[in-house]
């Protein structure tokens, strides 16, 4: 029984040429059909929208639920409600609009107050409602907003570079935020199209190990670094050879966020043209005359 | 002494046959019997109720606590509140009741408010009540719509279907939602009966070998294989072999979930009835013309 | 050099014999002192005090804070409050206390409303007080409601127990809640007290292996059994040798929680009296007539 | 290829001597430059600023947004809020501010409140901000409040004392926190300014091999032991070699916080003018009359 090849979980046949599966923000590049309403989870939508659209949704939310209040109040009678004295019909809605929208967030000022039974049952109702209905946007806002996320900053290209006697492939990441990330780990695959047993072009995925595939701490940048020694799979391999074979590099770093305590995941890939040929890094980072360290943040995809 | 014997934390014994261990839904198929009060979370059963159980609670409490407070205001007098100042004794019951909402709530229109003292500590002890208990209803809520949950959805029926050389067992996963979970571990056991020792039918738990037991990536399905090779203790078994044993095939797929930061597990279990013999199953993804990877989630059980 | 000895983090030397170790509710039997302030946490302590102590606190808080406020609005003086018409001082101030409790919880009936320049920018303050404070209250209140907190039940007795050709040590756990625990992990230790070689009494601690350390799922209960080999401290070990060494055995249980997402974690001990010799465990659970099974909490610790 | 030596991600090539990598709190002495506004998470500048700084933007803020709503009021007209009555435009504008902070807190007294349309609508609107608004001024301040942080105190000198027959690098730790910890790991790295092989310095860093790496309990002291044997990088070194080769020990602590239920990390170092030779540490705890353990948190550092 032949040994299954390695797949990270992309799997390996695909009818066409992808033109890529990571893209450069660390997103698959998938689109998902068939998803019933039962899938979509409105927070999972609602907290990765854009922000935007977050307070559109919050606003036109706000409008709609005061209208549907307004008009029951209209409908029960605007005698029930201390305060209103519009002359036309429109205005008297527009003023239950307003005491609506006084219910619904608590204010109360009481310019407007009921005094029908039907009207105080509604507007306590409606307080309830208003209660209820901001916890879960106020909750979805403060998630927005807190949500931990890593952004792990990555060199423009990756290089091939001197190393040792060698050469091998790197990129620089570094902690563009100021949250203290530790025990990071990085995984670098490298994905090709290869022509497979029946003639079909079949996806190969191979780990490219690392010098060093821990680090501990990450307060500079952490050059990554994979040796293109004999057992490389890049052994060899010629820019024309990265191209023809459609080749992608796939990056997973993850890391312990010390600062939200969570582990974070950061995806990133480089294609066959994002690649500069003997090249170095510059250093991104110099000791100063009070012998502190400065790191600097532009550095990072710097090149000699 | 005796090697012990495999189990997962199911037990062995049992004095009559089991209809299932895990549910469709995942769940164990156990009742609990004599739970104290001290044992039931009322957290924990509040966050798992239905949403319209869930709901009737929060009305129910809130008008409890308001008949409550109602009937105080009412028993300190109604000339302690300003406002009130209806003909019938029930109907100013009724606009303690209201004046009670207004402050639970925080709304305080002011139509009616507290004057004598008695009224007026009752009206702040009940705003810190309702500051307080809305807290708790609040975070509920929001604890029920922003709970992590991941939605991994199974075939339909597992298939024997053709392997190499052999025959395999095969089924598949996918995330239903669009959240990002990455390293993914699945376990799978066989559970059986099989003739004990002492003549009593036991429980007998196997691991079954994966062909791939982790991926790192799952934007796509997961075809998760065992094979059934000579090693396996499904090798051999016929379809009546399954029913005569009352074979049971539990699942459990651990997972990171990215979007939410934690870790996420499912569970499932597929019984001797709900597998297909010399199926395979249908592509469920394919790249579109632009070269971007499509994904039919209704495909996910498809068979040819 | 010498091979230092197993300790899990409770240091070996004593002056004079300790009375437990781990209490029963799995605490430490160890008292702290020297704690400044910087080393207290107010967050820690309100959450873990008890809930009276928590609700007095919080009424506490809410008066003080409302007689600061009502103080200041007395001094800057009651013509700036308008409906304020008390006739003696100590009814005047009685008012701006109600009028400041109004304000902290934002009723903001509007009975009493500020006028004046001072009292306005008081208010103004006060409420935004209110709304931070009872922030950080109501935080605190949910964070005590939703805590995960696993309740694991341990039975009331070890038992030395039959066991293939031999004997064991056994006790048994359950989960006492309804959430989902998964992976669990037992640790458990024998700590006696030895002779050592300078004449001073020394705390000695060894693991005690287990017939199985980990199990998947924990719908039922689990039987937690040494087996008392050769190999096993335990070995030999006379009823009298358990007491005169003050034998206590130390228990761990480590879980994943699916419901809460989190890891949780079970303490337990056991001393010399309160093992029962020569008994076994009564199954705690039963197949009834639909073939589902059910779980009797209260026959946890049932001997026969 | 020569094997790259060991790094635990702070890199090996500097330009100057660095006074001290590890702060004493834990921080790295780095600094940043060239940050961007979309690396600056507000979120994390507010959750990790001083506590002065922080309520001071927080009563910045709530100035702000009002003097702006109270502009709008303003400007739309102050006969269209009903109670403003002042003689002087500036005295009509305070009134404008405080109907605007009884707004956003939703205080709404309703001394003053709106009439006309336009302030109406600006009223509902700014009621909506200051709910949104609030939620995340109050979930930012509870963040910090409850925000897991262990205070693990170190010894504040390390020792070089006696250990078997030979000496031993010692440090102690503690949890000057009431929270519990458990299964704690250490981490312990040497680093030393080294001559490279192109003349230039290198750092250089060593793992220190432990006693004990790992401990399950942490209800009492911890001490840190390194035994210096012939294969430690200390073997032989002088108090000059300390101080010549600009010796930093960099210590990392990780446990479970299992009051939290999260994990935490601990960052220390000393450096070579932070040890004390040939002491010992004195006991930190010892058994009172009842035979309960009391440990004494000043004691930490104690030698004799």
């Amino acid at each position: 029984m032949q040994k299954p090849s390695f797949d990270p979980g992309l799997t390996q046949k695909f009818t066409l040429p992808v033109t890529r599966m990571i893209n450069q923000d660390g997103s698959f590049n998938v689109r998902r059909r068939g998803v019933t309403w039962r899938d979509s989870h409105p927070y999972l939508r609602l907290i990765n929208m854009s922000w935007l659209g977050f307070f559109a949704s919050l606003l036109a939310g706000f409008l709609v639920v005061n209208t549907v209040f307004a008009s029951l109040y209209y409908m029960i009678g605007t005698e029930q409600l201390a305060g209103i004295n519009a002359p036309t019909a429109f205005r008297r809605f527009l003023e239950t609009f307003f005491f609506s929208s006084q219910t619904l967030t608590t204010v109360g000022y009481g310019g407007i107050s009921p005094r029908g039974l039907a009207a105080n049952a509604l507007a306590a109702l409606e307080s309830l409602c208003g209660v209820l209905g901001f916890a879960v946007a106020t909750g979805l806002l403060f998630g927005r907003v807190s949500r931990p996320s890593a952004r792990i900053g990555f060199s423009r290209f990756m290089l091939i570079a001197p190393y040792a006697e060698g050469v091998s492939l790197q990129f620089r990441a570094v902690n563009r935020r100021s949250n203290s990330l530790v025990e990071l780990e990085a995984n670098v695959m490298l994905m090709t199209v290869e022509p497979s047993d029946d003639g079909e072009a079949k996806r190969r995925y191979q780990i490219l190990k690392l010098e060093r595939e821990r680090v501990i701490f990450f307060p500079l940048t952490w050059t990554i670094v994979h040796p293109i020694d004999p057992s490389s799979p890049l052994y060899g391999m010629t820019q024309d050879d990265w191209k023809r074979r459609q080749a992608e590099v796939l990056i997973l770093i993850k890391a312990y966020d010390d600062t939200f305590s969570q582990t974070v995941l950061a995806r990133h890939s480089y294609r066959h043209d994002e690649i500069l040929w003997d090249r170095r890094f510059a250093p991104a980072f110099y000791v100063d005359e009070q012998g502190d360290l400065v790191l600097e943040l532009k550095k990072l995809g710097e090149v000699v």
